[in-house]
C-alpha cells in the first residue's frame, strides 16, 4: 500500500507501538497516538502529539482524531484487559457496549466491535504489517538449528491443530512433542503456556510452540507476535524449536531472535498455510 | 447387554476398577482381573483371581485371558503414561509396537492400539457404562444449585468448543466465564486445568467446568469420569458449576458429588449433546 502522509496511532503495550512510531519518523509520517493510562509506555509519547487517555474515552478519541483530520489508523500493541474501573466510559463508549451488551468487555469480541465502531465513524484502518512489511514473519528456517524429521512431523499437526484452535477463537498457540499436544493457549497467554508445558514433558527437555494466526478477518486487529522475549523462554526451558506461521505473525527484533535461537540451539521456522498460500496465489 | 457370566478385567488405576468387581460380585460374574503394577490399587485385587504385571506384557495378558476362558474384556481405570523402564515389552508387545511404530507409545493412541489388538485376538471388549448403566452421567441439573442464564450461556458455548477440541483428540475438558475460554486441556490433566485456570479469572470466584465425551468410536477405551474429587476442587476454588455430557460420560459417587456440590452451592448439570441424541433415537 502507499504509505499515507498523516497516521493516528491507537497504542497499547509492548514494544510495537514505539517500533512503528519510530517507523513513521523515518518516513516522515505525521503522527497523532492515543496512549491509554496503565497500559501504553508513556516514555515513548515523549515530545510527540499524544492525548494519553482510558479505554473508556471512545468518545473523545473519536472527536480529536476527526478534529486533527486523521483518517489512517492503526490500532498496535497489546491491550490488557481492563477493571471496570479503568474503562469509566463516556457517553459514546456507553451507549457501544450499551448496543454490544457488557459481555463483550474485554475479550477478542471487544477489539473487534472498537475496529468496526471505527470503521463505522469513517476512519480506515491498517494492519501495521501493511505499513512495516519487515515486520512480518518470514517463510522457512532462520538460524542454524534445523528441525528434525520427527520435528517436522510435530509441526505439521501441530500446525493444523493451532489453526483449529484459533478458528475456535480461543488461542492460536500450541505446544507439542513426539505427537502429543501438551498444551493449549487459553487466556493465559503465550509466555504461561510455555512455562507450564515444560512440566508436561515426558522428558526433561524438548517441545515445539507452535503459534499461527486467526482467520484473515482477524489479521488487522491482533496478529500473534514473537519476539527475543519468547525465543529466550523456550530456550531457557530446553524447548526444541519454535514455529511460527509466515507472513501472517509478526517478528519483532529478528535478528536478536534468531541470536538467542542459535545461541540455544533451539530451531525457528516460518510455516506457511497451505490454505493461504493458495488464496494467495 | 445381557450380562456375560465371566468377565476379564484390565484395570488400571482410580476407584473404578473397585466399583467394577464389586458389581460383578453382586451379579455373580466371575472375573479374572489383569492389575499393572504402579498403576492399579493392589488392595482391591487381594482374594480375587488376578494377574498383576507389567504394562509391557500383552502376550502374557492374552495368553491367560484365553487359557482360562475370558472372552468378554473391560479394559478400565486410569493409566498413567509408562515410562520406558516399566514396559520391559515381552516378544508379543514389542512386535505389536515395532507394528505401529513407537510414536504411538503413551499417548491415546496406545489405548486404542490395544483395544484393537485385543479385538483382533477375538476378544469382545465392553465399555463399563454398557454393564453398569447408573454410571452414566444423567441428563439434568442434578443438585439444588441451578445455573443462571449466563451460565447457561457459557455451558452451551462451552459444549461446542470442548467437542471441538475434543474431535482434535487433545483434551475433553474446558474452562469457560463470561462468554470467555479461560483454558483447555491439553494433558495436564482436568485437575491440573482446574487449579491453573482459577488464575486466570477476571473476578475472584466464578467459571464453569466443561466436560464432554471424545467421538463415539473412543468410548469404550476412555470415558472422561468425573466424581466428588473434581468436585470438591472446584468447589474449593470457588467456581460457580460444572457440565458434563450426558449419557456419555461416567460418574462415580454420584450422592456423594451431589452432596459436595449442593454444600458449595455448585451447580452440576448433565448436558445431551444434539449430534448424540439424534443418532440415538
Amino acid at each position: 500500500m502507499a504509505l499515507p502522509s498523516k497516521l493516528g496511532i491507537v497504542a497499547g503495550g509492548g514494544t510495537l507501538p514505539e517500533k512503528l512510531l519510530e517507523f513513521c519518523d523515518s518516513r516522515n509520517i505525521e503522527t497523532f497516538t492515543i496512549g491509554f493510562e496503565n497500559q501504553t509506555d508513556p516514555r515513548i509519547l515523549e515530545g510527540r502529539a499524544h492525548m494519553m487517555t482510558r479505554i473508556g474515552a471512545a468518545g473523545s478519541i473519536i472527536k480529536i482524531l476527526k478534529d486533527k483530520s486523521y483518517q489512517d489508523l492503526v490500532l498496535i500493541g497489546s491491550i490488557r484487559r481492563p477493571h471496570l474501573s479503568e474503562m469509566r466510559p463516556d457517553l459514546y463508549t456507553a451507549a457501544f457496549f450499551a448496543k454490544l451488551g457488557l459481555r463483550a468487555l474485554g475479550d477478542d469480541n471487544l477489539l473487534k466491535a472498537v475496529h468496526g465502531a471505527l470503521a463505522q465513524e469513517g476512519f480506515t484502518l491498517h494492519g501495521i504489517h501493511e505499513l512495516m512489511q519487515d515486520l512480518l514473519m518470514p517463510e522457512g528456517i532462520l538460524g542454524r538449528a534445523k528441525p528434525s524429521k520427527a520435528h517436522q512431523a510435530d509441526i505439521d499437526a501441530g500446525f493444523g491443530i493451532a489453526k483449529a484452535i484459533g478458528a475456535l477463537d480461543i488461542g492460536q498457540s500450541i505446544v507439542i512433542q513426539d505427537g502429543i499436544v501438551l498444551g493449549v493457549e487459553g487466556v493465559e497467554g503465550t509466555d504461561e503456556l510455555i512455562r507450564r508445558c515444560a512440566e508436561y514433558r515426558r522428558t526433561r527437555d524438548g517441545g515445539i510452540l507452535v503459534k499461527t494466526c486467526k482467520p484473515e478477518q482477524d489479521r488487522k486487529i491482533d496478529m500473534p507476535t514473537i519476539g527475543p522475549q519468547t525465543i529466550a523462554l523456550c530456550a531457557s526451558l530446553g524447548y526444541s524449536g519454535v514455529a511460527v506461521e509466515a507472513a501472517s505473525a509478526l517478528m519483532v527484533d529478528m535478528q536478536q531472535s534468531i541470536q538467542m535461537a542459535d545461541e540455544s540451539k533451539l530451531f525457528l521456522i516460518g510455516v506457511r498455510a497451505p490454505a493461504r498460500q493458495a488464496a494467495d496465489e
